[in-house]
């Protein structure tokens, strides 16, 4: 995973965000899919993503984990898909630009985790 | 539709939600979709919804009507799907018990498009 950014620094410009931003190694998503086993590789059918549900106990809790999900993604200016029902909330990272993954996709993903730490 | 609720009255139990709730009537459905074009028909497959996207200027808009709509279902005790992304929020009613449309989904889908009123 490289240059991470700490939550101090707003990114009004994404580094993820731009059509010739470098697709994630192989080998870093590997790492990343391996050491957290709940996000799950998808393709879209040509854009690949990851994806999470998280389970909470009502509705009133998932909107609180998409409203930090939202602060987050705006500090980065970077936006996931954020779906909130009942008792879940699914979130889809990916980059837009690329169709594909950026290491900032990963690194937000572990972000959202800790939101939950 | 029938007796809709106002804003004021926080439903815990929420009608739409018995096992035994009443499927919402074919003409009641036909006059709501035929009025609110941009409310589409799905099934899913067995399951009938309501699904309507909401396009925004950014993400931070489509996140404060995320926020309002969450707000309605938690008065009515009767939640959407919604789906928040940037500069889009796509919302989906239907009454799980029944795995059917109630007519608290057409009335809160209308309420839904109240709020950007």
């Amino acid at each position: 995973m490289t240059k991470s950014s700490d939550n101090q620094s707003i990114n009004t410009s994404c580094e993820a965000c731009e059509f010739d931003s470098p697709i994630v190694s192989e080998q870093d998503l590997k790492s990343f899919l391996s050491a957290n086993a709940e996000w799950e590789l998808i393709t879209d059918p040509s854009v690949r993503k990851i994806k999470k549900r998280y389970r909470f106990r009502n509705f009133a809790e998932a909107v609180v984990f998409t409203n930090s999900v939202a602060e987050l993604a705006e500090e980065h200016g970077h936006h996931p898909i954020i779906t909130t029902e009942w008792g879940a909330v699914t979130l889809e990272w990916w980059s837009h630009k690329i169709s594909n993954l950026h290491s900032l996709d990963l690194e937000l993903a572990q972000k959202c985790d800790a939101i939950l730490a």
